[in-house]
């Protein structure tokens, strides 16, 4: 039990606070902090592979508050929490109303009684999700603190409007995993690019969350995508200082074919602009659904005059070696099999397809990790303890 | 653990017949029992505080059938459910149809091989939801008596059209909670007052559930509302019999500020009167769209006549020395905060909103209570084991 | 413990393969294999009647994919996986598409990173349903194989456009019960006949899955229905070539009194001809709901002239002394009380009523039987192991 016992060192040394605060943004966690959630990720994954049981509860409400369709972090989070000993109860409120105030302080409270973590995505209305969850937040500390609720929940942000924390942590532990180690991240060149899509409205969470994180470990950082195509200028700012800070680079460019060169990894996903996203909140604010309708004809059209930016095999051919490491956070949309034309090629996407899905694995762990350090103090001392009970999670 | 020492000795010592019959209508239990149940759900809200594991089936199923939209119950019987060890499993079967003879017969049987419990919320229909709650009941005790069952579920109402046991028995702990003890609620003076809401067709089950079991313990309990905003016949008559019996009070008043007067407990909630709710079941039965159209235009009218019954500061200046608690089952029409004009103003309920949400608080235990003390005729003997074992909670 | 010690022995001593495939059909496992699902069934529900506690798991999650409303195979399944240990969690795509390729293997892979078992109903399409379980196997294996999966689920099939071996097995389990043994079945007449419902689009899947088992155990099997409702020419090879192996018999008949003559059993339910279910596939998939409107009204019209399929006092009068078992999958279409004219006589379900019950109280059982025989190689020593440890189901 080498492996695990390293990580449980390692785990035990790190100087955290992760007891104390939520997962909302990666860029509001230290780094010793991120290391740590990976190292407990990767610690829970190592002892079920030993057939070991990894509860912590024995009983105890996980709840799940989706504010827009989801199957993959769905399934994580109900795994996450299954792995904790945690049982799933979902809240479904609808998805089309922004909640606030009163609402949102008693619904917190409501369904809290016996809950011991809370994972939320809302990343359909810019400026509103991570803002809904801080109110959450604010009215389970008020409820703790004046008795109403027998324990403070977990936050976990499942997706929001500004990060995709559950998303970036699994692509770097994934990262980890494939170049071995965080270390060896250092000066690697990753190419977080636009690509071309037939749909419209997709968050913002996963480019953000991805420069976000990766200018923390050392990365050469290159976002491109079209004119007009930008993020929130506030996280552009976080990942300028954080590449700043971490002795790694962070730069915009509006060709694919100058991300792709040289680099080690490539992320070509498609995403609306930040701009078009603040207006269709406004428009969705005020049940216009006209406004909709032509914002999204004119998104589609914006849209059809980039779909050169394309994941080929030629553009392949740039990177280092011709050999990246094509990533994806699933569903991605594959020209000629699932729609015409698409972010990438299909012939791309098989070579690299078991890549994406192991990429996907880490979900689970990275979200029963954030929880276990948020409830837990001493995680160390709370997995050590799983080692040696080494209850069989298979009965037999 | 003199606390729970001393609750478990008072479990024991009442004579109660809880374990032979389902939780239908706080009047069909004796007294005893009521206090059993309050005793039951203090003690595994004790014992969770402690961190020990409250589970008494190591597996197990519990249905959960809500043929209205819930929030705050389904979670109180999710939690409920995972207190015990008991893994929640839904009936979805649509809301607008009044089920009976052979379905309900067959569906009891259907979902209950190897369920330990059903819990059913059923209040759109006057004279439907409770009996069919004793149609499920009826099947089950049939299909245990058959073979077909290998065990009797026990049946809880989570809501219907003449009761809400687990609200009001929620409220009565927070009253004993809040006041002290049961004794100390003798002939304080609660008013069940109606108020105005912009919404139509709210249930009876609240007034009637408070009149039916405040009156039973020696309280002095005013029921007021405009004219024609009438409840069941028939529970007044409960009522009147409870307060005869108890040494209590009930009376009936037209007008709200004669409730308020010298009143301890305030409980100001809008409903449908009774006559509406009987013409709504027979339109709802017809599938009569447009009578239900004109009928809530009607109400809504009708309605808007008494904005004047309004929970404002100046109201509860009438109460005994302005100082009553105000109590709701939430969500509350907040004037000025969730609508125009409702049931309460915004500062009276902020200055109680912290005890509202403690009010609520008490319905996963009530909840559990009524399972446990359904499925074993020795409660005290089964929390002592648990007391005994104490087995962890948070494994830790 | 004799009962249970003998079915240890009986299950111990069976050569079978069932944890290297998944129950697709049931007339791809060898006889030995089919007789040990019953086994371990039964084993499984003597446990529970004991008061033992049959979890094979202390975590882990259970796939659900119903793409068709279910009420009881949900619920059954549900029971099955609580029965075993593992958390149902449910994938709601939607209904109306026909998934392959990429979106198969992607979400096969997404939803069982920590799935130890995934149950599929999928029967709205003639030629997709089974096809769909097999590309979904076919990516698990993948999946496994490449290290995607910590594990590799069990998957049953919980009801397809050929078979639905969960519900013939829990029928054979009935027949077993109620006829004392396998052995006693031989010779016995059943007549699988259709019978008149005025629903449209019923599934293949019963009848076929009737005449595809019956026909191994030795039994008479007799199919009747009306000129123009026929089954997949396939299946009824199966059929006959079961029969000739097992020495049995199986014929078909175009007359429902013919059938009932002595028969033993009798399955009156209705269906859709097969060549219809091919339309409405073909339709489904072109979206022409005009086309499928038309072929609705047209079946309808057909079933219409068959209203002399009815199960009656009558015709059970010719069966042998009258009194030959009914059976029904439920819920059946009982004249002048779920339909105006059904599938069989009030007075005709009511005495066997209970009968059906216990027929589907089977389902459970053996889909609990079905996981564990995937996923242990010695279900015999996993059983063994229940037996001895002797946990307490309800902990009291």
């Amino acid at each position: 039990m080498d492996e695990i016992s390293t990580l449980l060192q390692a785990i035990r040394q790190r100087k955290t606070d992760l007891a104390n605060k939520d997962f909302l943004l990666t860029w509001e966690q230290t780094r010793p902090e991120l290391e740590q959630i990976l190292d407990i990720a990767q610690a829970i994954k190592s002892l079920r592979a030993k057939n070991i049981d990894t509860r912590v509860f024995n009983n105890g409400l996980g709840i799940s508050v989706f504010r827009d369709n989801s199957t993959r972090t769905r399934f994580s989070y109900a795994s996450a929490l299954n792995l904790l000993g945690l049982t799933q109860q979902d809240l479904d409120e609808g998805k089309s109303q922004i909640a606030h105030g009163e609402t949102v302080r008693e619904t917190a409270n409501m369904i809290s009684f016996c809950a011991d973590a809370i994972g939320i995505r809302d990343d359909m209305y810019l400026g509103a999700g991570n803002a809904y969850m801080r109110e959450v937040g604010a009215a389970l500390d008020e409820g703790f603190a004046k008795g109403v609720l027998p324990q403070r929940p977990a936050l976990v942000n499942l997706q929001c409007d500004i990060d995709h924390p559950t998303q970036s942590l699994a692509d770097l532990a994934w990262l980890k995993e494939h170049f071995g180690s965080l270390e060896n991240l250092k000066g690697k060149k990753i190419a977080m690019t636009w690509a071309y899509s037939p749909s419209y409205g997709k968050p913002l969470s996963v480019p953000q969350g991805i420069i976000g994180l990766m200018t923390r470990f050392g990365m050469d950082v290159t976002l491109a995508h079209p004119e007009g195509y930008d993020l929130i200028p506030d996280v552009l700012e976080v990942a300028r200082a954080n590449a700043a800070e971490s002795g790694g680079r962070f730069r915009q460019v509006a060709s694919m074919d100058e991300a792709f060169r040289d680099a080690d990894i490539v992320y070509p996903k498609s995403w609306a602009p930040w701009q078009v996203m603040q207006q269709r909140t406004a428009l969705l604010r005020s049940q216009d659904s006209a406004g909709l309708k032509t914002l999204e004809q004119n998104c589609l059209q914006q849209n059809a005059l980039h779909r050169d930016w394309h994941c080929t095999e030629k553009m392949m051919s740039l990177t280092r070696q011709g050999k990246a490491l094509y990533m994806h956070c699933l569903p991605a949309d594959i020209t000629g099999v699932s729609c015409k034309a698409g972010e990438v090629e299909a012939s791309v996407f098989e070579r690299y397809r078991i890549a994406t899905y192991k990429e996907a694995s880490w979900k689970p762990w990275i979200i029963a990790s954030m929880i276990l350090a948020r409830k837990f103090a001493d995680p160390a001392a709370v997995l050590t303890k799983r080692l040696e009970e080494a209850l069989p999670r298979i009965k037999g």
